[in-house]
Order: C-alpha cells, then structure tokens, then sequence
C-alpha cells in the first residue's frame, strides 16, 4: 500500500478524492490536510457550517474511516511522509504548496497553476500516458525528488478522450467544439447562484476556453526535443454553463485528414474504448472508456453521466458534417467530478504506480 | 383596416397571434377559427380543460375583444371573406386547409407544410423582402388568387438575422451552428415533460436540424429562373433542447469569403441592425433587429430575450474564430415565440401590406 | 420461490417492479402483461418509442432477464398459473381486470381502483399489518380464491409511517399536512409539462388531498365488525407539486392527545423506526423505518430519497408547534416511487407471504 | 415633490426602489448612497463586478436619470437634506445608521434591525394604518424629529394582508402556515446556490419562522398604552425554499373565532381587497389588494406574481378546513421583491405622506 495525503480535504474536490481512495486496493489515506482554520479538528467537525450544518457535498455518504481523522495543516506536513500527495487546492494556494511538495514527493493535482508549463504534464491515461517520460526531464531541470502531475481541465477531458482514437486513425484537421456545462463545475466559491441560472443559460465561464483549446493541444501533442509538441490541429471551443447538476455535454465538430464513414469513426470509438484499458489492471480504470449510442436521444446528462462510475465518455448523434472537410460531428458527455476531477486524478496516480514512477 | 382570421386560434401559436393582433393598426381580427371540437364555443370556452381551468399560455392576459368571440370551424370558413388568414396548425392540417384558403386568399402560415416547395418563400422581412416576387410566379403556377407564405422554423430566424449582414458584407463559405433551444419550442403536444429536462439537457430535437439547414440556405439564397437558388454556404447544424422557457440560445461559427476585424463584424451587425427597418413603418419591426453586447456574460435568455419586444436578435461574444479560415464565432438569442413565430408571421403580413401584394 | 405476473409491465411503476424483483430472493417474475399493443413483443421491443428509442425511465438499468422476455396481453394470462399478481394499471384498468384476477389470486395492486371499499385493506408493512385479518373477510363475501390488497397512494405512505407511534403513543386529535410533491407522482401521461412548472409551484393535485385525508384514516383505523372503522382523528391536507425529480416533501402540524416533550416524539419515532422490521426478515424492509435528522437543513429531497434504498421515512425540523393543542410540527420526506409504489408493494407482498396468506 | 435618498442603492433592494421610485409622482430622489466602495463614483460604475458586467438586478432596466448619479458614502450622508430616507442594507449596518437618520428625518426601512421594538410599527398600509400613532410615541421617547418604520420580512405581508379581513368579519383562533419560498427572498449574499436547490427543496430559512409568528401578531395587534398588544390568535409557520424565482406562496390553515361559510370567506376578502385602497390616492397602491380565483390551478407564481404591479396578493383554494374549529384553508402568493420589499416600502411612504407624517 502507498501511503498518501489529500490536501484541500475539506473542500468539495477534496471530498470527492476521499469517495475515490475509500477502499482502495493500493492507496491508503494517512493525512488530511486543509487551510489552518480547520487544522486541529476531526475532518467531521472541519465540515460544519455556522448552524452546525456538515457541508459535505458527495452524493455518496463520508467514508467512516475518515470521520474522526484530525485535520491537517496544509502549510505544516512534511511531504516525505508520504509516497504519494493528492492536491484539491485553489490555483494561488497550489502554486505556493506543489513545489514545496514537490521538492520531496510526487503530486498529483487538480489545479491548473502548473498545467501550461513545458516541463509539466497534463496526464490523461489511456490518451497520452507517453508524456510521463516528461516526468523525469522535470524533476532534472527543477531538482526534485518529487514531481508535479495536473489533470486536465474537466471540460477538456471527455474532448481528448474522444479526439484520441479520431487523431490516430484519420487526422485531425480542425475542431470545433460547443460546450454546455454542468452547475458542480463552477464549485461552489461562489459557484452558480440559482438566481442567476433559472430559467437561463449564462454563455461565458471565465478562461475555460483558452484552457480548453491549449490544454488539449498539449494533450494529444508529442514529445519533441524534451519538450511537449502541441498537436497540430486548428480548435475552436465556446463554453456555456446551463441548468444541469452533473455532467458536462460538448458538440464536437470535427474536420478529419482523410474521409472516413461514420462506421469507421464508431468502430474508431468503441475499438478505442473497448481496448484502451484491457489488463491495464488500474483499479479506476473503466471497462469502456467511450460508450457509442445508437439512440439519438442520447446521451443525456442526468441518465448517462454515471456510466461505469462516471469514468466512461458517452458519444452519441454521430453524422456525417457538412460544412467541414472529412466533417464528423457528435456530441459526448463526460462526469466533470468523477473522470473530470478527483477520481480522474486517482487514475493518474494508478498509472504512474504501474509504471514504476511512484 | 385589412380584415383577418386566424385559424388554430385556440392553440398556443395561435394565442400569441391574438396577443400580435390586439389593437393592430392595420388588421383587425374578424373570425377566430379552430377544430369542430371548439367550433360554436365562446373562445374562453373554447380554452377551457377537463377541469374548467382556462388553458391560456401567454405571459399576457387574453385581449378583451376576444374573450366572448365565437369560434369556427376551420373547415367552414369562407376564405374570401378575409383579406388575410393566419395560420398557426399542425403540418397535416396545414397541408389540407392552407391551399383550400390560398385559392382566393393570402395565407401567412407558422407550418413548415410548404416551406420547401419552390414556388413558396419563406419570408424573414428585412432579410430577404425581394423573395415576395415568388408570389407572383406561385399565383399563376397554381392559379391561386392568393398564396402561401411560411415563416421558417424558430431555429432558422435568429440564425439568418445575423447571417444576412456577413453574408453581404463579407460572404459566407461555412457556418456550424450549436443551438440551445428554449422548451416553449417544443409546444404542449406533447412538449416536453418536467421528468425528462430536470437536470438535463435532451440532445436531439427531430427533423430540426435539416430544417434550419435547409431553410437558411433557401432564406439567404437569391430568385434565378423563377426559382430560388439556395444560397452556396456550406451550414451544419446540432439543436438541442434546454431547460429555459423561452428564447434560443444559438453558438455560431462562420467561415467567411475575406477576413475581416471584430470590429467591422461587429459594425456590419450593428449597421444592419439599426438601418434595417429604419422609416420602414411597419408596426411590429423592432427599432434595432440586432443588439450587440461586449459583457460576455450576455446574451442570456431570461435578460435579453424581450428586448424590442421579443422582435430583436441578441449578439455577443463576438470572437475571431481561430478553428476556421477568416474565421468569426458568436452567441445568438432570440425569442422563439415572439420573432420566431406569430409576433414574426404578423411582420411578414406587415411586408406583403406594405408592398402592395395584400 | 413463488411465481408471480407483473401486469402493466412496459408503464413507469410496471418498470419500478422489474427493478424492485430483480433477483428477489422468494419472488419469481414468470410473466410479464400489458397492453394488447405490446402482447407479442420482445419486452424490449414493447418499449420502443417512435423514433426507436428505449422507453425505459427507472435509473437502474433494465434487468438482464427481462430484455427478451415475451409480453402477454394482461387480458389473455390465466391468473392461476401465478401464486401471486402484482398490478401496474390505471385506475379504469384495475377495476376490470383485478377482479377477474383476484376470483384465483392474490392481487397486489398500485391503482386505487379498489382502495375505499370496505372489505379492501390498504396494507403499510409495519403500520398495520393486522388488517391482513379484511382478506378473508373479502375473500368470503365475494367467493374469490385470490383477494386485492391496493397499496395507499403515495403521499400517504410516509405520512401515516410517521403518524402511526404518534397515534400509538401519545394519541391524535388533529394533522394538518401540506405536501410538496416530485414530479414522478404524476407519471408521464400525461406528466407535468416542463413549461408549466419552470420557475413555477402547480398548487393543486386532483383528488389527492381527498385520497390521504381518507386513506390515513383507514390505514391508521381498527377492525370492528369485519369492517375498518377509520382512526378519529381529524385531518387536512393541501397537496402542490413543486420542481422535484422524486421524494415528496411534508410538512406535517399534529395536536396530540397528551403533552409530549420534543425528545419524547423523537424517541417514538426512532424507536418504532429501529424495532419495527427488526427480526421481521422481509427481504425488502429498511434496517430504519424512520430517520430522524437534528440538522434544520434536512430533510432535502436529493440528498435523502434514497436513505434505505428509497424504503425509510426521513423525518426532520421536530418542533413544538406554537397553535396547536399539545401540538407538534415537522416535516417528513418520502420516496414517492419507492417506498410509496413498486417497491412498497414488494414489501406488501413479502408481508403477505411471510404471513401465510400468499 | 418630497426629496429623498436611498441608502443601500447598489444592492439588490436598492435597485428594486430605485425602479419603484422612478417617475414617482410624489418623491424624488436626491441621494443615492452606499457603502465607501461604491462612494465617488457614478451609479453604473459603481454597478460594475470584476469581469467589468453591469451587476443590475431587476427585470426591467435602469432607470435613465441614475445611471450616471454620483453615489454618496452612506456614513457622510446629511439626513437633514432630505424629507425621507429609504434604507435597503443589511441589518447590522441598519443598526448603526437608522438611528442617526431618524434624529432628523424620517426612515422607512427594509430592515428588521428595529423590528421588534415596542415603539417602533410594522407598518403595512391597508391593514394596520393606525399604527402610525406609534410615530409620535417613539419620537417623543427617543428625542427624534424623525423615526423609523420598518416593513415586514417579505413573508409576513402576504399572510397579514389575507388574515386582516378574516380577523375583522369573523376573529382569528388560530393560524398555520407553510411557506414555499422563492429565491429572490434569499438575496445574492450569499444567496442559494444552484447546486444546492437543482431537483431539491430546502425545508429552513434562517429566523424566518419567528419573524413571520411574531411579526404577524404585531401587525395585526392594537395599540394599548402607547404600545403595541399583539393579536390575541395562535401562529405557526414552517418557511421552506423552492425553485421559484419571485413570489412567495403560502398555504395557511386557520380557525376562525365564528362559523363562516366559503362564500362569505371570499367575499370577505373580495370586499376587502376592492375597498381598501378604493380613493386612497396612494400612487403605488393596486386597484385589488386581494384577487381571488376559483380555478383551483391557481395561483401560480410566475403567472400570477405580477398582477397589480407586483402589488396585490393572489389567493385561491379557499376551502373548508376538516381539522380545525370553524377552519378555513387557502393558498396564497405574493410577490416578495415588489409588495414585500421595496415597492411595499414605497407604499408605506406614501401613506406616510398622505396622513400628513413625512
């Protein structure tokens, strides 16, 4: 077993980890850390609100085990105490906290402060799991013992899933891509006011797109001269937020090198889905991991976001595009806090124990 | 004064034409027609359900004049008692009443029945006002003393009102459009049921696609050879449906034939918008037909859609597209039940008025 | 294992009984009826919708066993090839083909067909149980083999659940009850329309205030005289339908007929919540009947539906009540699809058998 | 015409009297002031969040002649520049500066910072009017040339504006309520969040209980040695939250002192709301205080929030309640941002001014 720290426990990511790592087979939690004003307290009482009230936010029950475990100081751990560190922090808080970290033990983190930096990479297993070689140049170049590992964007995530298996057997011209985005991606500091999304959609979230277009360039590039090559496509995102709980729904419209049916691009889908995890043996790792609707209702967020524990990419109303050259478009809907976030991030982590680095 | 029907009065379309019609300066409403089932009826009786509730669906009261009017049967009127009918039924129906009417007189008609014959034209008033001289090839085709004139479908209207200033300014070689359609969209037969939007969004809506395709191409296109030549833009569309009441939510991205600045895209939406129906006197047009916003939090649907009275088309985040040659992308708003439906076919019978062809 | 048909099978609550007899340890789904329109068809295929689309509403996936399943025609099974019928009809249905059933069955019904006749108990595992006795009763005044046992509607399931130690302990002399209802009471035929309850409350159910006020009594009333003689308590309801998915909400005033403190109604309710299946080894019986909450933020409807598998009662906000005599006020939550439908009628029939009546 | 500031004007109320007071036949505003962040700058800057978005609130938009208003810091404020103040800030900033306006002008309150203060009346024109008597006394005592007056929490008004009539034709026992409550009552700071209230109810609001019992029995109570003796009947609420944006809906039972028949109920309150305010000449006073509809669909909130302006209550569902002595059922609605706060506050000045006070 890998002894491991959550830090930023007590927050709505930091929760979602503690569901992910509950139980599990080759991670065990030994510390939870948070912000100096809940240090000190069982993680329980580090959850209530001013009228007692215990703000947790997972649909599934707080583990037992972690219940009356004594909240951390995140400033105050030592790094080495541990073989394995999962951040949940805000990007200001994780720029300070992951080097320090670093300098002794790997970090797996759900921040986006380090994402776009050259020696950093934004690991997807089963997409780009050659970018850990970029593990080593980074630790070189910044002399850690330790590293930094970021996730993904949750709105990139479920894109590069389904690009992945496009790239590789046709090309990837262009993307275009339509975003309409779940309410748990906004958190909950401030998150989204009912108020303001009542019978409404708001057609802006902050940086998402930049992030989006960069993020999975980088993703789906290749390592060239010890450094990431960003892949060669052209993208174009607009993101959206709308009345949904979970789930974020993209429209994909993609324009391929080389023309290809529409049952190509499915088997191109499912023949990727279906393999892409087999014997991998990652415990979170799910049987498929781009699930193909025939039905062209689907997906749908609230009936197909928890497909094989949310770690599944629904595709569905895959068609020939029109407007494009080798156009395809469709639509996915991927969990933006379960592959998306901290059981995203347990993945990660899985991966980098298979190959050794951890 | 033009006298007028309005035929399917009992309906939810046909409710918003007598909110359109009240105190119209030009039409005054003489017969209000529906099935046999409420023919014989006061209208507010017609409305009433199984409950006595009255089955009213307009934000406004019912208009007073109307209250006590007796209802006929769409089938027994005699269409050269009218200047001008409304339409506002189902597709079958249309198919069979609207030709009976058009022998002797005009129709302007919500149904897509037809929308794609190529003597019809779909009027979008201020967008393609020179497609009336299809009328008068459709008269002597058919040897009708009137003629039928469709609205497009509530997706296409929003899409061509912005569409028409890039097109003459800039041209247009692609457009991929993502729309977010609001529920009222959908009508009540059976629309759309609280279980199936709650939490989610449904990523299909049957046949919409190919309509707003097909219509914006036949919109935009120009008259050769007494026929309309749809315009040479390639367009690919996705509609899905939402949880908003009312206004259409439309992602845009267009490809133009020269590269052209935000800033002359923007001034082509704002100088089309504001001289478009400049001195055009007719009583419904919106003083602006595009408004374009710099906060990129707007447009919203619940904020922004009654702007001018609904007649308007919301513009923002007004981008250079970087997936697309002289590439440009944009969100729209408009209200669907308001431009896109009867408030949009009383425009339109405004035009044919103001041009002497009714 | 007992052999039992599910009538209605391809309806919402007919599904919710596939779902809740999934691998059941004593009961054995050997036929699956409904409509003649289905009859014939692979269940699967009796599901399909017009665009192909599987109409399948539980959130559990449709169990394995039942995909290729032949449906029958509810009017062509012969009901002695069953130990036991379960049926998921509506109301006009249930009052011709339940009869006909029960003449050699056991009927356990969800419609209300039957619910206020007077040798027809409504059964509430747990609440009272010895209304078992009104089946023989039945059984020999109508010369059937078979009986109906209708299970109450589904707003007045965790109301007498929770009134019932009330009554037991400390008397009633008044409720006062207003419920908040979900969306899935009303089914989907028609169902709630979207349009009518966004940013909306429907403050009217027909019927269903009438039906708890009545059906409370009689369930929480004794047998005297081969008949149910209703409990003489006096009681209101208003009954509203607000934007909720599932699990209605009640906000319950009782005057009771002894002073009793706060900590003494919780125990009643905790006490009979935890003791009231214990040892009872219904396969379907929550480990709590009731759970009690001190947190004035809950019970909410998302995050407590589901306590127990949607089988408890969750009770919170336990007040004093300032207007009433000995009053008491509270709010109670139960799963209108669980507990109070297919589900509970599981557990009606587990009564049954474990009863030696089936 | 009356010169008056309005302190709090950026905030959500703020802004509400800002669009009540526009155009006012009788008050002009002078002054808007806030707190020192906004203080120096013109009122749409002072509007402006952190992405530059114009932080604007009410439906309709801004009204023309504040825009560029120099907003004044509300501790520098002179209140002897004006005839009347109206307050729309936080109750501990109430506290502190309501009392140095009142030493010189006279202070009509959103507020419950003085409430509940024997000297001090819950004004609600229409049914308490005589409470302006108080005026004297709590100037006398407190050595003011000006006073304070507060209007209710936004719950209170619809529920005692409904039970003046019944009180008066026929004496008040007692009174329970059930609240389902929108989200514009819970304001923007924090407010509710999306996340928290998507397919949900939350069953508590803070000190909204004890405000509406006690509030309810001030209002309607008598003046007896110079101070207020509360209405002599029993209270108890249960105030929940919905997805609703405006409008609050109530469900209330009471036991009338005499027997009364529905018809004279609703004639009492018919009678009621038609008189009132009948040659009042208040300006924002509604031509119906009370509507009354027999469809028992309603009211709804988003169809009937708005009737009057926003300024009457909506009741429906009158029936007769089976568990209390001569007991009377009803729903009512009420419109929380305009009735219930600042337009209602405007009313109050209005009476105000009209009785010769301000």
């Amino acid at each position: 077993m890998y002894s491991v720290a959550v830090v930023g426990a007590t927050g709505v990511v930091g929760q979602q980890f503690l569901v992910a790592l509950d139980n599990h087979p080759w991670f065990k939690v030994e510390c939870l850390a948070a912000s100096p004003r809940s240090a000190g307290k069982p993680y329980i009482e580090a959850l209530k609100g001013s009228e007692g009230e215990v703000r947790w936010f997972c649909d599934e029950p707080i583990p037992e085990g972690f219940i009356d475990m004594e909240v951390e100081d995140s400033s105050d751990i030592d790094p080495s105490d541990f073989d394995l560190i999962f951040t949940a922090v805000e990007s200001d808080v994780a720029s300070k906290i992951e080097p320090r970290y670093a300098e002794e033990t790997p970090v797996v983190s759900t921040a986006s402060a380090f994402r776009y930096e050259e020696d950093i990479p934004i690991l997807v297993p089963g997409v780009n799991d050659g970018h850990t070689r970029l593990i080593e140049i980074q630790r070189k170049r910044r002399g850690w013992r330790g590293f930094i590992t970021p996730i993904p964007n949750c709105t990139t995530t479920g894109l590069v899933v389904t690009l992945k298996p496009l790239m590789d057997e046709f090309g990837l011209e262009r993307v275009i891509m339509t975003s309409m985005q779940a309410l748990s991606g906004a958190g909950r500091s401030p998150g989204v006011l009912a108020l303001d999304i009542i019978d409404n959609i708001i057609p802006y979230i902050k940086g998402e797109e930049w992030k989006v277009e960069i993020e999975s360039k980088k993703i789906l590039g290749s390592i060239a001269n010890d450094r990431i090559e960003p892949a060669d496509f052209k993208i174009s995102c607009t993101c959206t937020r709308v009345f949904v709980k979970d789930g974020h729904t993209e429209v994909v419209y993609a324009s391929l090198k080389r023309r290809a049916s529409i049952e190509e691009i499915k088997e191109a889908f499912i023949s990727f889905g279906e393999s892409v995890f087999k014997d991998s043996g990652l415990p979170s790792a799910p049987r498929r991991f781009i699930v193909c609707f025939d039905d062209p209702f689907r997906p749908q967020p609230r009936l197909d976001r928890d497909l094989y524990g949310g770690m599944a990419v629904a595709v569905g109303r895959i068609r020939e595009d029109p407007a494009l050259e080798n156009g395809v478009k469709y639509i996915l809907l991927s969990h933006n806090t379960r592959l998306g976030a901290a059981k995203g991030a347990v993945l990660v982590a899985e991966l980098l124990v298979k190959e050794g680095i951890v």
